[in-house]
């Protein structure tokens, strides 16, 4: 090894003690000198011929990476000159393309085509991928077509820094120092949702302030955009319904007003005046409290067409939540979005697209898919997923997300026959949509790492992966993330990889087991299945289980709130029936009776027991499966995961303790063997969790 | 050069892209190479003989200093076997030498002694900061004792993460994940504060949470305790008075109740078997809406000695907070801690020190000493500065703070005749008080580099200072903090040492001038004299400044609220009267006309107008001088800190336009020349202010 290479292996060593920061864009140096003159031979430079600001972000991203790989600095020419051995990037009209696609080609020399510049970039992070995975490049031809339009992040982030649902420090965004200070940091969000397809990002809370719509607040919103822009991403905001009023000192907010759709015109021209590639708007109406057209008599395609005519001669978009319930909190809260919605299809303007939570209720551990999936043909539906970990631990429990995301996509919904998935709904081939939207509530902030939990960073990676192409597995998407993030080691990479794939199984058993649900307010971390006081009935625990001396469960058949109705029939019949519904939804739609044998042969009682506790045991054998990769993981990385699941193992049995403990007070039965009773009482549970609620 | 050299210096270069995370602990390699290689000849090898784990630290903290400055790895021996050219570290009764004193002599060796370990950890810090400063160590002779016994940090950080008062990020304390993870900034929080001399830490905020006295958090605590002990640093908390009802389920928190004295016995029992060298508890009490003794007919003695008792056994000591005012808000705030406490003076335990903020309001830009200092010689009285930019810009504002701090440490309370400083009360000299001690309100958080503002790093450096050594100047550390931190470069310290000098004075001319304040609730940072509407008088803004047809300030002459009576005859002769008193603090004792000509030969209203405007025109002064250090200092700090000072100046013309518009109103003159009118209405600035309010 020459002087310049120990210099750079030290380097690597030295100054790189991980923190996380990098996420999977390290590229670290790759140590079989043999791969890396190969991959060196066909890098020798890079072709740029334009000044297109994306496309010279490719030309840059490319030159990094490829310092770090390979450690040389590859040089950026205007042209080839004849010589081989080069990348090349151009846009040219490729049939086989969409927008956004690319494709990479080796032959003498690597070229990556896109029909546009994003797909350039797109495709330069793909080849960097496909070099930190260590696959090989002889023979190169990689083509690749996003299947979803808009992959978008969703921030809920308050102008106090604050974030709702956010477990990895404040919100990335300094609104006090813009837009004279732009942190750095900025870019590397940019850098890193760009690497993985996101084009798209909502910076502020859908519980908006009004802050946002002022002449001052633009100002730094154009800044963060002037940043995001040369990486394909598009800025949206959260706005507040009655902004017309609390900034416009209008009278009304009423989307019919004539006036209030002028105030809406006059500053969809002010955004675009500073912001002329602005994506839009992300609404939450007559949802939680927040204002909405129907304060007016209006309904949702009322408000979201008037600001659909604002933004449209701008090809702004408007993005309209579906998270709704009402009021009342009587009604099953399940029904509630279905029930305003559906009425509404074929009502909305061409540019709004309905967002819509992948479950019916609110972002659980499991749930079963939204019923309007395939129920609004000639509305574009997008889809909601949540990568924070509201209800799955915050940033103490590892669960990887990609599954869960994978079992919603992958559902039928038999709106067009079998096969008809949501899938299929969300990238618009079900109902030929002309707009197609996805969306992750994002996990990011000013942590170090970003995500808080190391190894979360994952959900972050596969959420945009599987915007870009949901037909990836799970798997492959793990083990894409960890050689590029923890270790390229091959055994390292499998114990990893598997870890990651169970984790999500392993904290429903021990968390919200068949079909269970926690949508509870309170601690809302800790375990308080008890809670049954709060201002409405559907934000108790108890309004869910509905546990009592019969049995547990949400009875949704035609005996019960009749929400089964809202599915197709071929899924009605599968769900209907306790019999044959999957274990896993049994507590969603049926009202089980303790003593009622399941098809694993054991009773319900003894089934809930069963999951609780070898779901909190699985966790010991996580922790195992973790400490034996530490020789391939960075110490400060590995002792950070392994305090993490310290925490969740304890967290875990503190979970089991207060569902079976509270839940025994019904079933009225011991614990089945094998397993012990508690150490606890249920008493100490509820007063540890009340620690947690002192001021 | 040698191979080594080259490596070392490509490395400080290519990794050391300045994120300002390592605070003046940056060790880079000397660049003058003479320099170097006389330090190193006289820093072959560090002699450590014991296996005290402070003592381990020290030798640790020089080894790695060391390998920084000089790039090379110097060994720890145990003995120098007859070897000379090494640092000999060492504890021993010298009698000029006080506990955490240290005497650090050089001949053959350089002999670095303590009285006891934590004095020869502050020798090892200071031999370092010697050699970063680059001063010479031909006969070295530095002999140091602090002045002042308890040298502490206040955090005022949440159990949710957030800090009062806190503007950068979030809390450094990670309850959620202790006490399975400790997050590695712990530790390098403890070494910048045992660097400068620091030896106690308040964790949680005064306005506290019972849950830090519960089992599961006190876990928690003394986790963090264990990362500290071996910095010399002992922890603190802040307890919640109520604690024996909240969490003890006693009845009552009477302070002279049996069994609540009993409760807090027992807590202090399991707090000292969990962490033996637990420093103790700080109380707010019957403050700003805090439970207390009060409540219970008894007054802070009774509340202060019932704690003192539970803790003396284990040695730890009391600090009950002199932060008090009528909840009437009637009578002048200004006199109510000198009312509530003066009259307890000789009532309390040994171990209770009533901690005092500098002035008599709450940490103005300007504040004349409290009247408290001097008049309590049988208590010790602590001194709580407030190092976190409350009333200073936040982390926008650039405000060194140490002229601030010696202001009032040097002002003459004349108790014990002319010179009786309150410095000297602190220090005990004064009154020959057995306990001393003084707090900062710390300005650290989650960010990155730790302050938020790159150069108000400076305020936590020159709080630790002036705590071990009130009588260095404001210059000599800036000028230490300038060198180690930003550049060695001597004009370019020497510009940014200016800039920090003079930066209080400017905040303060555009801010609050001539003894203006600021008090108010509402958006707080921003400017607001019109601020009239409060659950209560001295919470809005008209109580201080009372602006009126007739002039501007507030009268606490024999005419008015009689507040000078506090003081001792010969500082309310200088105070007493307009004509003498200092232009700095004359509209908080005096009522003064529009008209009056002061002693600048210009009237009230002229003099005004002056301050506001040249102090705004002078933030562009302190951009220009910014600038001009630009090729010596770090890109990334060096566009941070100028996109702040931009932000400054936005920021500051708008506190000009606020305060002239709205004195216009009443003084009814023009803007004197060559001032010219601002651009914008009253009513434009506060629209501009109501945005920073918005839901």
């Amino acid at each position: 090894m020459n002087f310049k290479l120990i210099f750079l292996l030290l380097l690597t060593t030295l100054c790189r003690a991980d923190d996380g920061y990098r996420l999977w864009l390290k590229y670290d140096l790759i140590k079989d000198a043999t791969k890396r003159a190969a991959y060196a031979r066909s890098a020798q430079f890079i072709v740029l011929n334009s000044t297109n600001p994306v496309l010279k972000t490719a030309a840059d991203e490319l030159q990094t990476g490829l310092q770090g790989l390979l450690g040389k600095t590859v040089p950026i020419v205007a042209n080839a000159g004849g010589k081989t051995g080069g990348i090349l990037l151009t846009t040219s009209p490729v049939a086989e393309l969409t927008n956004e696609g690319y494709r990479i080609t080796g032959k003498q020399n690597i070229t990556i085509t896109g029909k546009t510049d994003a797909g350039v970039l797109y495709g330069a992070f793909a080849l960097l991928r496909h070099l930190q995975t260590r696959q090989s490049i002889d023979r190169l031809s990689l083509t690749s077509n996003p299947k979803i339009q808009l992959r978008m992040l969703n921030h809920w982030d308050n102008v106090d820094a604050s974030i709702e649902r956010g477990y990895a420090g404040q919100s990335l965004w300094k609104w006090y120092e813009l837009p004279e200070r732009i942190d750095p940091r900025y870019r590397d969000y940019a850098r890193a949702n760009a690497s993985i397809g996101i084009n798209g990002t909502v910076v502020n809370n859908v519980n908006a302030s009004s802050r946002f719509l002022t002449a001052e607040y633009l100002q730094k919103v154009a800044a963060l955009a002037n940043v995001f822009r040369p990486y394909g991403i598009k800025i949206y905001l959260s706005i507040y319904f009655p902004a017309p009023k609390t900034i416009g000192k209008l009278k009304t907010a009423d989307p019919l007003d004539p006036e209030v759709n002028q105030w809406w015109v006059d500053k969809a021209n002010e955004i675009y005046k500073l912001i002329p590639d602005f994506g839009g708007f992300l609404v939450k109406a007559n949802s939680e409290g927040q204002p909405g057209p129907q304060d007016y008599g209006r309904n949702h395609a009322d408000g979201a067409n008037m600001l659909a005519k604002a933004l449209a001669p701008h090809n702004g978009i408007v993005i309209w939540r579906a998270f709704v319930y009402k009021a009342d909190g009587i009604s099953d809260r399940f029904k509630a979005a279905y029930d305003e919605f559906k009425p509404l299809d074929g009502q909305f303007e061409k540019n709004v697209i309905v967002q819509v939570k992948n479950g019916p209720i609110d972002f659980q551990p499991r749930e079963p898919f939204s019923p309007i999936f395939g129920t609004m043909p000639q509305t574009p539906l997008g889809m909601e997923f949540q990568i924070t970990q509201e209800y799955l631990g915050h940033a103490t429990h590892l669960v990887y997300e990609a599954p869960l995301f994978k079992e919603c996509l992958e559902s039928d919904t038999y709106a067009g026959g079998r096969g008809s998935t949501v899938a299929k709904v969300v990238d618009g081939s079900l109902h030929n949509y002309k707009l197609t939207a996805i969306a992750g509530v994002a996990n990011t902030g000013s942590d170090r790492n970003w995500t808080g939990h190391p190894l979360t960073q994952a959900n972050w990676y596969a959420f945009g992966r599987l915007a870009w192409d949901h037909t990836l597995t799970s798997q492959a998407i793990a083990n894409e993330w960890v050689t590029m993030t923890l270790t390229p080691e091959p055994q390292s990479v499998k114990t990893v990889t598997d870890l990651l794939l169970k984790s999500r199984e392993i904290y429903v058993n021990y968390n919200t087991p068949l079909g269970l649900s926690r949508p509870w307010t309170g601690a809302h971390f800790a375990p308080e299945p008890w809670q049954n006081r709060s201002s409405r009935p559907d934000w108790t625990a108890v309004y869910y289980h509905r546990a009592d001396s019969i049995g547990l469960g949400f009875d949704r058949t035609v005996k019960g709130s009749q929400a089964l109705a809202q599915y197709r029939p071929e899924v009605q019949k599968q769900w209907n029936n306790p019999e044959t519904c999957p274990l896993p939804y049994l507590l969603w739609f049926h009202h089980v009776p303790w003593t009622q044998k399941l098809n694993t042969d054991r009773t319900l009682w003894e089934e809930l027991c069963t999951r609780f506790y070898t779901g909190a045991e699985s966790v010991g054998g996580m922790q195992n499966e973790w400490a034996s990769v530490k020789k391939d993981i960075d110490p400060e990385t590995f002792a950070n995961v392994a305090g993490r699941l310290a925490t969740q193992q304890k967290e875990a049995i503190w979970w089991r303790d207060a569902w079976v403990l509270y839940l025994q007070e019904f079933a009225r039965q011991p614990i089945p063997a094998p397993f012990k009773k508690p150490d606890r009482t249920l008493q100490e549970v509820k007063e540890l969790v009340d620690i947690y609620q002192l001021r």
